[in-house]
């Protein structure tokens, strides 16, 4: 049987729902890349969000909609970091049992936030270990609820309030927005983006940017059925590895998205210098791939006004060494 | 004959100048920072102000008040790095020719930045020359008209921008200020924000931070007359390394600030990795005082609502580094 697919108005929900305790992050104008490209382009800051990426916000919506006796229960969750930390933050405010299922090669930083939270984290080899299998012989042992990363109907609609925000912070600015672009791993954040951004914003193309070698939602989106990536690593993008989107996200991006691009390391890394010297900001190499797709020139932007999401900021000192070399 | 000093009614002029062309930055909120020190903790994070620092706002005010006879001539500036490309990108939008006079040790970035804002840049050197005898040279020269780094009406009314907009961003979140921190190096950014902090939340204490061993507001302070630095480099700091506060900053300083505290260089890059790492945003070691003396103890801010100026973050991969390797 079908999910049922969340709509606008449950991005509009989840907005009330984290009103007060997510942070409304600013929407910056990129000035000099605004006139290197003859664009307006504009970042949303999502790296300056509670644990420092948006997952906090879908998160918390899930888990604040648990029954009292599923919040007794506990909850797992497995994630390579950013959303490990945002259930570890949303359980730990909200007074609930945590157990996160991390990559043992998880950036250093996002093992420790999600510890420092108060989750209890259990470690497993990306290669030859199944995160889902060892999520849900934990949910067996304790009776814990899973908090899947990106394939619910709350993580999607919270998630989207990343999209809500930009939009309405366009629109107070006067900026009807020609594109929309955001990284994409299991595809959560750009599925609950477009949800809002197509009610608000009808005319605006949604865009969508993955790792070179694991552009499963491309090639998804181009043969109308869910395809895999052959790796589960080997990309310093750690937070969109995702192997394949799952039947609501690949769903919602088939009905809202424009398309997919990809960025190399590379480029991925050149990005992140751009956003720490021009912007100011510190961005991680999942989160800046939008960003480097048109540093790069993967899109024309040419007199267009853009908003692209940074969505997140953990990063281990030498991977952000690595890119200050660039 | 006493100079004219600028009042609150000033920096409101000066808010309504930059008004759509400076960024309004954003107060965040250092969750992890006010949770360890049982404190409310909010940035002012002015790294994120066009040029990558406060001085745009005065130097816009400053420049957009210029007769067009004036404008005509030109402008001459001497800068570390950051009035430097605050005069260089205010002229560039109002259409003024600008000379800048700069340290030949300034930070690669900030020459770079401020040559291409379209300024002509003079070195110098920090120990044997008088950045104020070349611009003045240049004055007659040329007949630029001298744009000072902060003993100005329009300058210190400009930074005050900093101090308006921050005290009303708190009283947004329902919060009274009780301490209220800058970086300090002419006196320019805390004397101006002095003035709107004490009108608009008369009951906010005021301290300013220097480097340790440039501390002569703090030493002017304390024996009530202008005190000057002995050295003019040999700190990480070079945003601050002022000799000595003029007439008009002394005499704001002296009226409106609590005390000076100071902070050294090894601080300060522990303070750089810390905002790195759990703020996500990117700090120059001279912006970074106010907040390493929170970080390291210097002032008790137990149950206190603290507002601490993040005031700019143009600094040079090399010095970066250094702070990641703490």
């Amino acid at each position: 049987m079908d999910k049922k697919l969340p709509e606008f108005e449950d991005v509009v929900s989840a907005s009330n729902r984290i009103s007060g305790l997510a942070v409304k992050t600013p929407l910056l104008k990129c000035e000099q890349l605004s006139d290197d490209l003859s664009a307006q382009i504009y970042v949303k800051a999502e790296c300056l969000q509670r644990v420092g990426a948006f997952k906090f916000r879908g998160a918390y919506n899930r888990l604040s909609r648990l029954t009292d006796e599923e919040k007794k229960r506990g909850v797992v969750a497995y994630s390579s970091g950013n959303h490990a930390q945002g259930v570890a933050l949303s359980a730990k405010l909200l007074g609930i049992y945590a157990v996160i299922v991390m990559p043992r090669d998880s950036p250093k930083l996002k093992l420790k936030n999600t510890r420092d939270y108060g989750a209890e984290v259990i470690t497993y080899d990306r290669e030859t270990e199944s995160r889902e299998e060892i999520a849900d012989q934990i949910s067996r042992d304790k009776g814990c609820i899973v908090v899947p990363s990106f394939e619910d109907f709350y993580i999607i609609s919270g998630q989207g309030t990343v999209g809500l925000e930009a939009v309405k912070q366009a629109k107070e600015k006067d900026i009807e927005l020609d594109l929309f672009m955001t990284p994409v791993g299991g595809g959560g954040l750009i599925s609950g983006c477009s949800l809002a951004v197509k009610e608000l914003s009808p005319s605006t193309e949604i865009y969508g940017v993955e790792p070179d070698g694991f552009n499963d939602v491309q090639r998804s989106l181009e043969s109308g059925k869910i395809e895999s990536n052959s790796n589960a690593s080997g990309s310093i993008c750690d937070a969109i590895l995702t192997v394949h989107p799952e039947q609501m996200t690949y769903t919602i991006m088939s009905n809202n998205l424009t398309g997919i691009l990809t960025v190399t390391d590379e480029e991925v890394l050149v990005a992140m210098k751009y956003v720490w010297e021009k912007l100011k900001l510190v961005v991680e190499p999942g989160a800046s791939v939008a960003f480097a797709a048109i540093l790069h020139g993967k899109i024309n932007v040419k007199d267009k006004n853009v908003c692209v999401v940074l969505s997140g900021g953990n990063v281990d000192e030498g991977t952000f060494k690595k890119a200050l070399d660039c």
